[in-house]
């Protein structure tokens, strides 16, 4: 029967496919036991097999859905299952990391280690060196016995202890190595492109009839996974973005007519150019990918700039680096790189010689300083709260692997940890809406005016 | 018609009660417009008047009330309305601090300034000196005009620029001064006792047919509110005491059998001490007012304190102030200080005499070193994702002020910030569950048995 | 009588200068009390008139001298005089900070306010906003009457809240102003321009036969002035770098043939990178302006590079600014800043085209990431230990200025205090020795040969 | 000859003392050779054998020796020597760390080793566990090797990898361990005590004709070993300190009379709480061991406190350790830690309990905030700058053992590193001069009165 969808919005459209079902390998036969848990007389702690939580929770929205005579829309709710697909005590598995950095890396790692090791007594856990690459035995690269010894104190540090790389790889070769391994579940950490290639893998997989488990981990500092409300790494991203925010006020707020200038993360969400502004007072113009900009005319960033720097002697300009891409990348010859991701023009430094050449023009003498601190601030430690829920979404992984379900990334969504499907997480990016909270909360913390675009 | 709660559980029945109704002024007239959204095509970021969020979310839980024909519990949804009861423009609100530090404080102060000034156009916002007692004029305490300028800045620092004081105070004089000042709005910031405080000013606003309203944000560094997900301070606070568990780490592995003790905040509630635990992974025991536990006997804290010490030769506790209170304080006269709070006994030097005496008499050298930064920690500047956490509680807090709704405090659940009634927010203390996902992964961060207690 | 020099170092016939005289304005007749001290019997505290501290104190250092009938060298004693030129109580005096950003300018400021104000009772201290640029009237620029109450805390932020500019101005506008504002002792803030630019303003002041002290303060992130061990600023300054060599290592390992590359200040002298090399053990390269290198060639940096990672799989690079200019500038046309500073190519940016270029060539995979972190270091705060010791240089400036002393700088030699003539101390650019011990220990911090030059 | 010391101050006749030489075990006969640096056609990073420098450079202070026919007082200065009495490649040595913690110990043990490792290429350090205790056999306690792996990233750690203990052991088994293992060079770290054990194990060595060197690290976070200007880790307290000392003025400001206490470290010195004081702006009474003080009468602490309050309405108070012990230690009666300290009485708990009284009794409400923060400071990883000090104290170690020197500690003074014979560094304690310098900056920074002493 077709769904009839009329008058819902867009996103509540979307929403509607978040009912799909797990997928899951076979039959659970194991019994999870939690230190004996059970002996005590509770077993509240697992989570029941159909638990579902719902995506909508404001009461006309679910009504919406109920108008239509559709399901309320929900995820099925992650946690420790009753019963396992995998015996525990010697399942193997295999961790991977790649892409670019993000805090939090091996915290997650090692908290994966530590949930085989001590919950389920799975002596073996795998690190696979430089992302997929190290699957690739042309490679040489050695495969990692990751004990509870060798991670020990590495949630304190940033980057990843296995290395990464950037691009997928021969899927063939990989189930390969991973059969050859004998390992049952694979927890791939990455982005869109990781998690893209972690589905050819499980497609792969299925395709040999195979039981392996594959786990993604959703990586992406740009917060932009759709249906996930926040992805690890992103509040240590803000939080380290404002030691930046301050120095270019410093420096610009030391000049006559000073203008600091800080590029931050954000290919195509603005979340944590919009969070670091607003976690600290000091940014007075915000651009992101989400909000296109003039630069002249009456509107436009530049004299409103100017008007600033005539009431006020200076400026913070925080931009994303995805934004104002019309003005510095072509759109019909894009360059990607190993994955697959376009490349960026530099709209920092766009910025920087366009307010030079205009405050030139107006005969304001000025100081522009720069900052882009990005390789900085990814690979920072995480925050001890952002510690926290990766040490969570990695649990919540090996649950997830154990109980045999497969081609699933962690989601959180709405305070709880959920299961998402990797193509409904891949399908689409997760953006800032102009008229959310969020935005708004910019918008008056910035006192920025609500759009630079000219009639 | 009363209500069947059979068979639900406590947890659940305590939910029916959130669907209490919030208390308005009066009719709202006035037109909130948030610098011309409106003109531009879009109200969508005002919430509807009558919007509710779901309290509880998984579907099972959810089906359990439906099955007792009984509303799915939900709160009020907090945010702008389009429709004010107090003018824009004109309307004059003060606020006070109570009780101990906490962080975040002014970013609190900081951000209704700010709404107030900036979104609302109210150039008055009066402070309120040393909490309820400010209000008295025997005291002499100046009240403070609190400007943009006056505020600049101050999210950045610790403490509250308005003093604190514990205790209330005569209510007929609060509201005798609120009227003389011509306030329309009052925003208290405090715990239990500071909220009690203010249902009975309100009440006394109420007796006199006064239209003022009365708006809680609960402070409560341990986030023992129920009904809220998460106060702010607590992600500061824990995050802060990581540094005082590395140093109780450092200390206890430099000595033969050394043992490290931190005391951290949680006089009912663990969370500081749970989510300080889960944040770093240096902690091998962690002791919660939640959970009771005995000292000796062959489950108990000491036996097996020494066996840890015998297989690592170090060991690091740490314990929440109102754990093991049984052996601290004396029930039947407790002392209480001036905000109404029982006095705790010292548990942290308690535990460390016993251990100090119970490994004498084991003949196992040990050196013992107690740490106590609770001071330290309630003191520091928020971090980044506190700070802009107390800025939108600020922001929920004015609209739901300048709608003319009263007795409420503004919560945070599954995501969404809420109204609750202020006799709900108080009617007990949230507590960590011993079979729930925190505790669990607290018992799995430190490898301690499940259970102190003998049988 | 001409001094026999022969046989003395280079390094040694240069501090035969450092016995030049200070000049002083006149006799001091006003008695300087620092609150009854003297009753309590004590004058202990005061530094005769007359006092020295030796420049050499390796006792074969001092006997060259001896040996040729020279007087040992020695500086002038910083500190409290006994006698004064100026009558406190009554001195107006002004401060400007010119030039680039540094940690501690504000803490420099704020001690010379605070010693005005309570040590020698001068009610007025202006501030000169935006360098020398503030003293000409037609850029209606204020001054700013800099109070205790106004400078409360600026010691724990970066920056200058005087403003800052390049750049030297019309000297008789200068003095004009100082006349105009009965400035008796300007305190000028800045490196080598603005200390060249302050003694052309004492030649005015002299040539008019005023009165008026000009004091400087060494203001020079990079270490480099002659005859000072330590400048404000450079600690804070490499203390910070530590954060962004840590980034380049994080983000080096973790690439296959990872390489992290951190530019550092240092236009000629390498002491930021050099003691930021040493701060931490992440560093395998470390490059300055003193020691040239080849990047082809046997030894030259390319292939060494090529070595270690071959054998570690990962390197770091630290380059100061100034290293390496023969690669990325014209020295034939060199372009100046408007403070006279020859405009440097980017050697980082240089560097990683070459790495990347030489890799491909040899079909190395790699991963370079380049950090640039000077607006970061240079706007913070000052440590704790730095801030200090900014406090103590203003302290020894106003006691210079009190006294009637001019056209000196306040310097730091030997672990003493110092008064240096401005023409020496602007006389030439301290530099880091090949065989000191702080290149000895660089070169076994990061186990990189003596030298980059074939021969 | 009898010198004649008439009319030298108590200070200069102390430093008549310094010229002691420093005992040798024998002929130096092997080459140091760096990495072929005198290839290069460099000697001049050796220090030559009987370098001094000088221990006075005010040139009046050196004229008084001159005029007394004494020698001026100079030491030994460290650094690399030409020719060695160890053979480099084969000598074998050991560390050990003793007494309480101080941030630094990590990076000067990890120094020692790659010193050992790669200067002279000596591939045997062991690590002795728990201070002078793991020279006993009975103990139990492993020996362990350490090798540049081992202490790699150690330097960014807190504490000690090796353990420590207080207390010294029999000396016989230790120089039996010695002999036993083939050290031939003794690294002791740690204060009064533990150097006076290392003297004792050295009269034990040359008792019995062994060639072993003996070489202290003067570990005293009070900086108040003698003839040293300053030792490891004081900074890094200090630095610490300023946090609590941040907390003390935000609870005190909090309060109406609030009051915050902050004990810092120094038993007879007062100098981190000095430098503290100096590095915040936030003090207003530092009360150090050097300095008695009064509680009650008209120039008496309390008073003093009250007229404050007064005043300002908050006070934040730095007290050390030792200060004010007659209040709350019999001297008559002293108790002695296992190292041999006097066991102190808790002055911040006095103190803390005398203003209650006494403001109860004044009827002035307060609120006291009693910080005690040492064991958090003394964990600490060392600041970058106190960082390199170690790495540095560590080679010039090294380079005195490996010269075959013995009986001596490294010291640092104007600037320079030196050798101080083991009984003059410990024969009394460093003290701040009432009328020195940085005493006279802690009072204008407090405002406090020069003395709270009645007459």
């Amino acid at each position: 029967m077709e769904k009839n969808l009329e008058g819902l919005s867009e996103a509540q459209k979307l929403l509607v496919n978040c009912n799909l079902s797990i997928k899951k390998l076979g039959t659970c036969i194991y019994d999870s036991d939690l230190r004996n848990y059970s002996d005590h007389g509770s077993e509240s702690h697992f989570v029941p097999e159909d638990e579902r939580i719902l995506a909508q929770i404001d009461k006309s929205e679910i009504n919406k859905f109920i108008s239509h005579n559709l399901e309320a829309p929900s995820f099925e709710k992650a946690g420790p299952k009753k019963k396992l697909y995998f015996e525990p005590g010697s399942t193997i598995s295999a961790i991977v990391t790649c892409g670019g950095l993000c805090p939090g890396l091996n915290s997650v790692i090692r908290s994966i280690v530590m949930m085989n090791f001590y919950r389920y007594n799975n002596q073996i856990t795998y690190g696979i060196r430089y992302g997929y690459a190290g699957f690739i035995k042309e490679n040489s690269y050695d495969v990692q016995l990751l004990t509870p010894e060798l991670v020990a104190g590495i949630n304190t540090l940033g980057g990843t202890i296995l290395g990464s790389s950037r691009g997928n790889q021969d899927t063939v070769k990989i189930v390969d190595r991973l059969v050859e391994l004998n390992v049952k579940v694979l927890y791939a950490i990455g982005g869109d492109g990781t998690l893209r290639g972690a589905m050819d893998i499980e497609k792969e997989i299925d395709k040999r009839g195979l039981k392996i488990a594959v786990i993604g981990i959703p990586k992406t500092i740009d917060n932009d996974v759709s249906f996930i409300d926040k992805s690890f790494g992103m509040e240590t991203a803000f939080s380290e973005a404002c030691n930046s925010i301050y120095a270019a006020h410093t420096e610009a707020t030391a000049a006559a007519n000073g203008i600091g200038i800080v590029k931050l993360m954000g290919r195509e969400s603005g979340f944590i150019a919009a969070n670091a502004t607003l976690a600290t007072s000091d940014v007075n113009f915000c651009l992101i990918p989400e909000l296109d900009f003039d630069l002249e005319g009456k509107s436009g960033f530049l004299p409103q700039l100017e008007k600033r720097l005539v009431r006020r002697k200076h400026a913070v300009i925080v931009v994303a680096e995805g934004a104002g891409q019309q003005y510095v990348s072509d759109s019909k010859n894009p360059n990607y790189d190993p994955s697959g991701n376009v490349k960026l023009g530099d709209i920092g430094l766009y910025l920087k010689d366009k307010i030079k050449d205009y405050l030139k023009k107006k005969n304001i003498p000025t100081s522009i300083k720069y900052l882009d601190p990005s390789y900085s601030i990814r690979s920072r430690a995480p925050t001890p709260n952002d510690s926290i829920f990766c040490s969570q979404l990695a649990q919540m992984a090996v649950h997830a692997g154990m109980s045999g379900r497969t081609g699933l990334v962690v989601g959180y969504l709405n305070g709880h940890f959920t299961h998402v499907p990797m193509e409904l997480a891949t399908s689409r990016r997760k953006k800032i809406e102009p008229y959310s909270q969020l935005w708004l909360s910019v918008l008056e913390a910035t006192g920025q005016p609500l759009t630079f675009k000219n009639e």
